[in-house]
Parts: C-alpha cells; sequence; structure tokens
C-alpha cells in the first residue's frame, strides 16, 4: 500500500486505529478452542470482521504465531488471505516481527513476509545497521517499520543511553545539548536509508515528550505508536504532540480491544472498544482539519 | 545443555565448529528438489549424517525456514526432531532467530524455541532492553546468544558508534580512552544480566581485535563467531585472541560446509570441509592444554 493509499484510508475510515492480533491462545475464549480446528484462526476471523469498518491496520505479532509452530505459520497464512480478500478491504498489514538480520536473510525475511504472506509492512530491529534494512526498503508499496523507542521497560537499557560527560567539562561549564540519546542517532540515521514513503518509525506512547523530539527530526514520517491502553499511554496526549498534516500515526492497541470479553460476544465487545478510539480519533482528525 | 557438557563435548569431538544450516532451497542440489517431498529436511538430514561427529553445534537460520511459510517451519520442526534423536548425539544447538521483543512477546518465542523445538539456544537482539532478554535467560540448561559485534558491513552503523569528543577537549589534551563503542555497553550492561552459564555473545570473526577488547570484557562467556569463511575471517587468528580455558568459542561456518559442492557427492564434500576445519581445530586446542 502506497503512502497515499493509506493517508486516503484512515480519511475515509476517520480512524488511525491499528489493532494488533497478539493471539495467544491460552486466552482465546475457551468454546472456540474448543469447536473449532483452528482457533486461532477463528478467533482472527471474528475480530477482522467485527472491527474492520473501524480499524486503519492489523498487526499480528508473530511470537504468538511461532509459539504454535508450523501450526501457528498455518494459523497466520491463513488470517492474511483472509485479510488481503476481505470484501470491506483494503486495510494496511504490519507484521510484528522485530527482525534485523545480515543483508542475504534479511532479503528472506522480506521474502516470508513481503511476497508470501503478501504483508504491506514489517517491524525491523536496527541494531544491524543499514544491509540489516535495505530489503525491506526495496519493494514499492512495502514498508519497514523501524523500532526506534518501544514503550518497554527495557528501552531505558540502550534506547535512552546517552554518553555522560566527563566531570571536568562540567566544571568548564561546557554544555551538552550535542549528546544525542541512541535512539535518536538511529532515527537520524535511518532517516538517509528511507524515505516517508517507505520506513515508518516504531515510537512508544509512554515517554510522550520523546515522541515529540522524534516528530521534530522525521516531520513526514508515519509513526507506529504502542503503549496506548494498557501500558498507559494517552491517545490525545500523543495525537496532540505528533500528528501531522497526513495524520502520520497509526496508533497500535491490542490486548485492550481483541480480549476485551471472555464471553461468547467477545468480537461484539471488541468492536465496541475499537468504535471507541475511532470515535475519539474521529475528533482528533478533524481537529487538525484533516477530515 | 549445560555448560559443562557444553565444554565436555568440544573436548570429546576435539572441534568447536558450528554447522549453519542456511539451507536456502533455492541452493539445494536440484535432484534432491526433484525426488523428495522435503527436500529442506532431505538435504539437512543427510548434512547431519555426514558431519556430526565432527561438529560441536548446528544452527539453523530462521530467515531461510520462515521464506517458506508453515511448510519451512514444518521443515525445522523435523530437522530439530532428528538432531535432538539422533544415535551420534546430542549435540548443542542454536536457533538464530535474532528475537528481539517485549517480556511477554519475548517468553512466547522463548517457548517456541526451547520447549517445542528443544533448541539450546537463541541468538537475540539486545536493542529492546532487559525484558527482551530476561524470557532467554530463565531456564536451566538454556542459552541467550546475545548479538555484541556482528561480521556484517552494517555493524559499523550502530555497533560500532563512538561519542566524537568536542574539539575543545583535544585542544585540552583530555584523552579519549574513557568512550566506549556501543557493542562495548552493550557486552558490559548485558554481563550484569546473564552468566557464563546461560550466556553467550556473537562476535564477528572479521575484526580480530574488537574480538579480543570483548574477550577481555568477558574472560569466561562463551562466543559464538561468525564471519570465517566466506566472510574472510581467519580461525587461527580468531582461536589465538579468544579462546580461554574452557576453549569458550564456537565458530560458526554455513555455506563453505553445506554447499561445498552441487553434485551428488554433496554431504561427502561438506564433511571433508568440516574436517578440515575441524583438524585445524584439534591443533588449536592442543596449544592451549584443552585436549
Amino acid at each position: 500500500m502506497t503512502r497515499q493509499e493509506l493517508v486516503d484510508l484512515i480519511r475515509r475510515k476517520k480512524s488511525y486505529l491499528c489493532v494488533g492480533l497478539d493471539t495467544d491462545p491460552e486466552k482465546i475464549p475457551h468454546w472456540i478452542r474448543e469447536d473449532f480446528e483452528d482457533p486461532v484462526f477463528e478467533f482472527n476471523r471474528r475480530i477482522i470482521d467485527a472491527t474492520i469498518d473501524k480499524v486503519a491496520a492489523y498487526k499480528p505479532n508473530m511470537a504468538f504465531y511461532e509459539s504454535q509452530g508450523s501450526k501457528g505459520w498455518k494459523s497466520l497464512e491463513k488470517t492474511m488471505d483472509y485479510l488481503n480478500s476481505h470484501t470491506q478491504g483494503p486495510v494496511f498489514t504490519i507484521a510484528d516481527a522485530k527482525r534485523g538480520d545480515i543483508g542475504n536473510s534479511a532479503s528472506y525475511y522480506a521474502k516470508a513476509f513481503f511476497e508470501n504472506m503478501q504483508f504491506d509492512s514489517v517491524t525491523v530491529n536496527p541494531y544491524m545497521g543499514h544491509d540489516a534494512l535495505k530489503p525491506f526498503l526495496s519493494v514499492p508499496g512495502k514498508w519497514a517499520v523501524v523500532l526506534a523507542l518501544t514503550s518497554n521497560p527495557g528501552a531505558k537499557d540502550f534506547q535512552l543511553w546517552q554518553p555522560q560527560l566527563p566531570m571536568i567539562l562540567e566544571k568548564l561549564g561546557i554544555k551538552t545539548e550535542q549528546w544525542k540519546r541512541f535512539y535518536e542517532l538511529i532515527v537520524e540515521q535511518c532517516l538517509q536509508w528511507g524515505t516517508p514513503e517507505n520506513m515508518m518509525f516504531v515510537v512508544g506512547a509512554t515517554r510522550p515528550e520523546m515522541l515529540q523530539s522524534v516528530r521534530e527530526s522525521a516531520p513526514n514520517h508515519f509513526f507506529l505508536v504502542p503503549g496506548v491502553g494498557t501500558q498507559g499511554g494517552s491517545l490525545q496526549e500523543v495525537s496532540r504532540q505528533a500528528m501531522n498534516s497526513d495524520c502520520g500515526l497509526l496508533i497500535n492497541v491490542s490486548r485492550n480491544i481483541i480480549f476485551a470479553s471472555k464471553g461468547r460476544d467477545f468480537d461484539q465487545r471488541a468492536r465496541e472498544v475499537a468504535i471507541e478510539y475511532q470515535q475519539e480519533m474521529e475528533v482528533l482528525l478533524k481537529e487538525k482539519n484533516l477530515i
């Protein structure tokens, strides 16, 4: 999906909501587990049918599918076939795989997600450098979603790392503004490799002031924002700080939507929660004159 | 597999060779592709049978299996079943998956590799911090193999990054030794989280002086070393600089062994190349009085 198509989709649906298909087999309602041969696919199918008119994107998280081995991959392939041929599509799709490997291996990962399963995008880990990203930036209409600043506690360990100035400098009164945090270096460097047409950044909602600083560095790129909902980030705060003139945001919500209920009505409850987010987004899009 | 069992295995086999099962379906001899229903598994089976008495470890690279979708995962599961029940086993196994995700997702990846497929270890990407590594460090006898300094060109982009001192400091004659490169920070921090019993580091052979510096920081940890062979690293140089009193090295060779020949004799050629490496390793182990 091209950038323009994504922007049009967001405007048409009045939504920049991404539903995370973190389909933990142990959290699927027990009756689905008992009644269906492929409960993961059946669960996803019902969530998709109940929410697709209210969301811009779906993001299956590979960890949950891989934990079921080849059977899990089959459920994922079926989910992608279902999404890609849905009568209420198209919808943007993100393989939350966080892959990152040397060039040759990375090109096989790109094949797995872009060609075989027809995902629009893949989350990628930048630690191994440019050759790890390149294969995800080389296919028109496909996207690399680069981990910049994630929403987990461990983000502080390396992403937020910043050189400490020697004491002597403080005594000499030398200012420290020039010392960037590591995620800022990542963003700055990645901006040399990708464009707003083929690269997005993952920027967590849990540190809003930093979200704003990434927006300053990358005014035109889309951000995939986790951390709203369970992790405590605020949809309004994130949107007001980082929405750009093409929206430029996909806000991910996973468990709060897909596991909103464990009952027979789980898909309808998922729909209700998705609508709550979508309605809030509609107001925010209007505030920015985007719709 | 515990550290002691791994060390015993290396001494018994007089080998610290790891064979990378980078089974690119397009590079498998055509007659295997034509004659067998699961050519990837058939190829792996023959490579394993031809080399297992000469190697300490096998490392399937997930990218090649995932590129075949659920079918590829099935080939991988069969390969692991075969390895784990081999009469000439046990042998150390590494899932070269380079995974890294927030705690809950990471624990599902750990389940996929440690529980379902009974891998001894998984390569993990440290960028997301401690919660991304923890699930891989919590199972006795299982290992996290942390990417420190990889052997690809892109390693220079972030791993080798180092703060640049302001010009004024040079003028003041302030020394720069205290400014570590990013991969050194990663190693230093990870040493706080894991032990030589549950953590290894990936350190490429292509920058031998840096390999030595990681050995100084982590004297007792095992290193998984890619980059010998096709990428130009030297087995002798690596071994002399980084072998410790328990060997502490697993040297990976992939294509040079598994694709040594495209003919009917591919497995025998693979064996011959593996024996060349093993014999060189035997000399180096003797030099260190390890056997």
